[in-house]
Parts: structure tokens; sequence; C-alpha cells
């Protein structure tokens, strides 16, 4: 059996963030629904990165921002993602290396570019995501890399890679290798209309293959089709051995065991982004986890890695978290 | 004659700016003399990016970053600058434009790609650039716009473009097509060691076609070749017509017609990336010549632009300068 040389390992879609300011009604015009995150083609990508303001690029992708996470900690962190070979590829390698997450998967060289989330904030801090993920599903054979998995305590898998063949292959495929290796597996519910276009099969997997469940209230609510969070979160408690539910400045609930934890957020002067929040409380809650501490003190380090990250523009840190956990009594 | 259209046209490098942080040290490992920028080649940008922390990405470009200022003042302003048709050429005709500046220079098919700066900032705020150039020195014929140029009541050229023979002639274009039209020709000297390579043609320049000379401490003491600011500040005097020196901290020194005007540094919080502190303050300069106010008041909106840029990350406002100007009695 395979040694344990990485605290987690992600598989996701490999995505650079361009971020730009709007106001609401630019939003309706555009029939972007606010908060959320919809597909787009290369045509509507184009159309609206026409009429947006100017844009600040900067690397992005859920699993890939929970993994930069994780290494900011100081945790050991991997990721498998599709990029081409562009300058859009060029840059999510470079950030994603440069923050010291294993990444190895080669870039392709067709004519599909690189992914892309147009990411349009509000001045609420709000973000919108519309994402055109180019190369990003074509996982090809062998690029799910058994080695990175299997050497993973836990393997951290994407729900937005659901809405792609291909990518749901690749999906599925690093599930079962994890569970084969004998590693946790954690999923990201990723988006609420994601959620809604694959619930059935969500479902299944939550309650089959899943060891840690991580969403936000939108999305579990979405997953049990119904309006109360109570409700939902006493299923997913029914469905898991272990879920993590976040709700924006009302903190988050884990549940395991029976049990619910309830965790504040931490506090944040003024809210500039809320790109990444989720991916950086996965972070810290993946990292504590891995690092075998108790959940409330797991939901701590990822409350204060999501404050940390709406505090400014992008979804990667901007402060070495390992630090700031320091600083704030969170880590020795 | 043409009609005046625009307040200001600029011709320059077309840049994006991939935006770093290091310590001091980084710097003297990497042969970076700090403060300044350095051109470097294909294969020094490659290994000096795999050496650097993650980036942001963000539209630069000297003269650029100015006509961006302007129009942010809410200026007429037009660029001439050279792109490849790549995912940076995208960003940096896209971000021009959405700042509702006019730029219409056709992007490059060929293999050289869109110049970038690679810019470290370190932790006292100073950015150091290494810049790759790639297509854009290569204006080729009938791109430097004659009939933009002529519509422009201040041309405004970039220093840094003395660096390729291509980019000179295009230069020297300009400069023609703006005389012949009657309209004044404004120069940034860009950069000391940029001065140091080209002094004796600087100099020419100076004395022969420049109305309006824009430069910082070292730029002009390098020109001169003196240690002594006031010495370079007289000579600046009897060589121009209209002479800006900038001084950083120390706030400028406008020179005229044998008059001095001193214009304070506007207050900064906290500076964090120096990034294109001379650009906006010629922004607001050049758009108060323009629009014929007095040479303090210019100045002061100089001064305003040049301290909210230095106050985040990049070299592009991230606040609407007409607002910020007339919250701070500058515009009406």
């Amino acid at each position: 059996m395979q040694d344990i040389r990485y605290d987690v390992v992600g598989i996701g879609n490999a995505i650079v963030d361009i971020i730009g300011r709007c106001d609401d009604a630019f939003l309706a015009r555009h029939g972007c629904a606010k908060g959320s995150m919809q597909l787009v083609d290369a045509a509507a990508v184009d159309r609206l990165y026409s009429a947006m303001g100017p844009g600040v690029e900067i690397s992005g992708g859920s699993v890939a921002n929970t993994m930069v996470g994780i290494a900011s900690f100081g945790g050991k962190a991997g990721f498998i993602g599709k990029t081409a070979d562009d300058d859009f590829g060029k840059i999510f390698g470079h950030d994603i290396r440069a923050a010291g997450v294993t990444f190895g998967t080669p870039a392709a060289n067709g004519p599909e570019p690189t992914g892309r989330s147009l990411i349009l904030v509000t001045p609420d801090g709000e973000r919108t995501m519309n994402t055109f993920l180019g190369v990003s599903p074509h996982l090809g054979n062998g690029e799910v890399d058994a080695a990175l998995i299997s050497a993973a305590r836990i393997v951290y898998l994407e729900g937005y890679l659901f809405d792609r063949p291909d990518a749901k292959a690749a999906f599925r495929e690093a599930a079962a290798i994890a569970a084969k290796a004998g590693r946790q597996v954690a999923l990201s519910l990723s988006d609420s209309f994601c959620v809604d276009r694959h619930r059935a099969e969500f479902l299944d997997l939550v309650r089959a293959s899943v060891d840690i469940l991580i969403a936000n209230e939108a999305e579990i609510t979405s997953l049990y089709e119904t309006k109360s969070f109570d409700e939902a979160a006493r299923r997913a408690q029914a469905d898991t051995k272990l879920a993590v539910l976040t709700r924006s400045a009302k903190g988050s609930i884990i549940l395991s065991d029976g049990k619910s934890v309830s965790v504040p957020a931490a506090p944040v002067a003024k809210v500039i982004d809320t790109t990444g929040a989720g991916d950086l409380y996965a972070a810290g809650f993946l990292f504590g986890i891995a690092s075998g501490m108790d959940l409330e003190s797991a939901g701590r380090l990822g409350s204060l890695a999501a404050a940390e990250i709406i505090s400014h523009v992008g979804a990667r840190p901007e402060t070495a978290l390992k630090e700031l956990a320091r600083a704030n009594g969170l880590l020795s």
C-alpha cells in the first residue's frame, strides 16, 4: 500500500478568473442570476467580456483554490486538472505550483483554450460567475493520477466536474481509486444550479461514496429540494458520515455521528469580493481534518480562511494562512 | 485642418503586467535593480516567472496607463500600441477599450506574443519591473494613425519606445505628425536606465521637439548626468517650454516660462504598490493641461491620481478619478 504523502489531493476544473465590477442592472441585462455560476459557450463568453468593464486576472477554479489554501496553511496538497498550452494555461500552472501545490497534469495542445470564468462583483461584494470551461473537462486516459490520489489522506472532488461527461468520468475514476486505496473522499456540491442539474446522481454519490460532504445553504437545500435549512441539515446528517454546511455570515454547522457543531464566521472589516469563500472554508476545514484536529477547530480554520479571501479581490490568499492561523491562536 | 476630438493620444508599449510579491533578497538573487525597469528576453522572462511567486495579471504599459487615467478623469483619450492575437493581447485590448480609451491598432498574428512585464513588489511597496516586449515594438506601416494623432490636443510619447528600432521609428513618426498638425508633444522619460541608454537622442528631442517633458528625479538627473536635482531642474527649465518633475513623496515641481510651481504629494494611508505612480501623475497633469487648467491645478490632479494608484495593486485606477477629483474639490 502506498504511503501517505499528501494531506489532500483535489480534482477539479482548471480555471483562470477574470474579475470585474458591475452593478445589479448589468447582471439583469445579461441574464446572470446573482450569486450563481452559469456555464457559457465561447461565443457567450466573448459577448459578455466585450460588455463588461476592465478586469483583473487571477488563477481560480474551486477545488484548485482549496488546494492553494491548504498549501498556504502549511499542508501538502496536489491538484489534477486540465489546461491548454496558452497564456491562461501558463498562468494557472505557474500560480498553483508557485503556491506549493503539486500539479503535473500535462497541458493540451489542441484548439480548445484554458477555461476561464468571467466574475462580476457587485457593490455588495457578491460574485456572479460565467464560466467557459474550454479544455478543462477533457482529462485524458491516465491523467487522473492514481499514484497521486492514493498518496493523499483525503481526495477532494469538485461537483462542477459533473457538468461534462469527460470530467464526470474522471471524477468517478478518482473516487474509485481513492476508495480502493482506503482514502477519504470529500465532495463539494459547488453550486445550487449545478446540484439542480445533477441531483439524483449527487444523492447517490453522497449516500454511497462520500466521507465528507461540503455544501453551502443554497446547495444543500437544492439537494434535498426543501426550503428549510434545518430539514436539509437533518437529511444530510442521515445520509453522510460528516457534512459541513456553510451559511456565509451565519457561520457553519458541522454534522457528524449524531452531533452538531456550530462555528461562527470570522469577523471581516469589509466584504470586498466573496469569490472563493466556500473554497477557502473547505481549505481550512480539510487541512484541519487531515491534521487530526477536532471538528470545531477545523471549522474555525475554515472560517478564518474564508474571512481572509472575502476581504480582497480574487480567490487566492494574499496572506500566508499558516501565519494568520498562528496569529489567531488556531495553530501552534 | 483636422478637428480636435481627443484631449490626449498616447503611443507606447502595449503590456500586460504580472504582479507578484517578493523580498529584497529575491531581487538581489535575480539581478534586478530595485525600482528599475529592465528589458528581458523570452528565456529570461520564463526563468524569472518560474522562480517568482503567484501573480495577478492586470493590463499595464506606461503611456497606456496614462491614457486610462485620462479617460477615468472624464477626458477623451486614444492609444496606439501593438499586441498579438493571444490571451494577453485580448486582455490588453479589452481593458483599455472598457476603460473608454479609443484603441484600434490591429493585433499581430505572427509568432511573437503580447508584451508582458513581471513586476515584483517588495514589502515597502516599491516595484521592480522585468519586461519582455514581445510584439510590442513592431508597429507596422500606417499603424501610427495620423488621423488619430492629428485629432488630439496633446500627443504623449513613451521614452521606452526608444529601446527598439521599430518602435523608435514609430515614435519619430508620431512626433512628426503631431508637429505638422500643430499639436503639443509630451514626452515621458520612462526610466533612468532607459535615459542612460538613449541620453543624447533624448536631449536632442527635448530641445527640438518636446513641448511638455515629464520625468521623475532619477530620470532627469540621469538625463543631465548630475547628482543634483536642483541642477537638473535648472537645465530642464532652460531646455523646455514646460517640464514636470516628480519626486515621489516630496511631490512635484512644474517649470515653465521661468516660473517654478511646487505641488505636494497627496496623502496615502499605506503604499501598497508604486507601479504606475508616474503614469497616473501624468494622466492627471495632462488631463488638466488639455482642459485649460493652470499648472498647479493640473499638478494637483496628478498628485491625486498617483495617490490612488499606489494605494492598491496594479497601475489601472480602481476608483473613477473624476469622482475622486470632485470629492477633493479639484473638479466641479
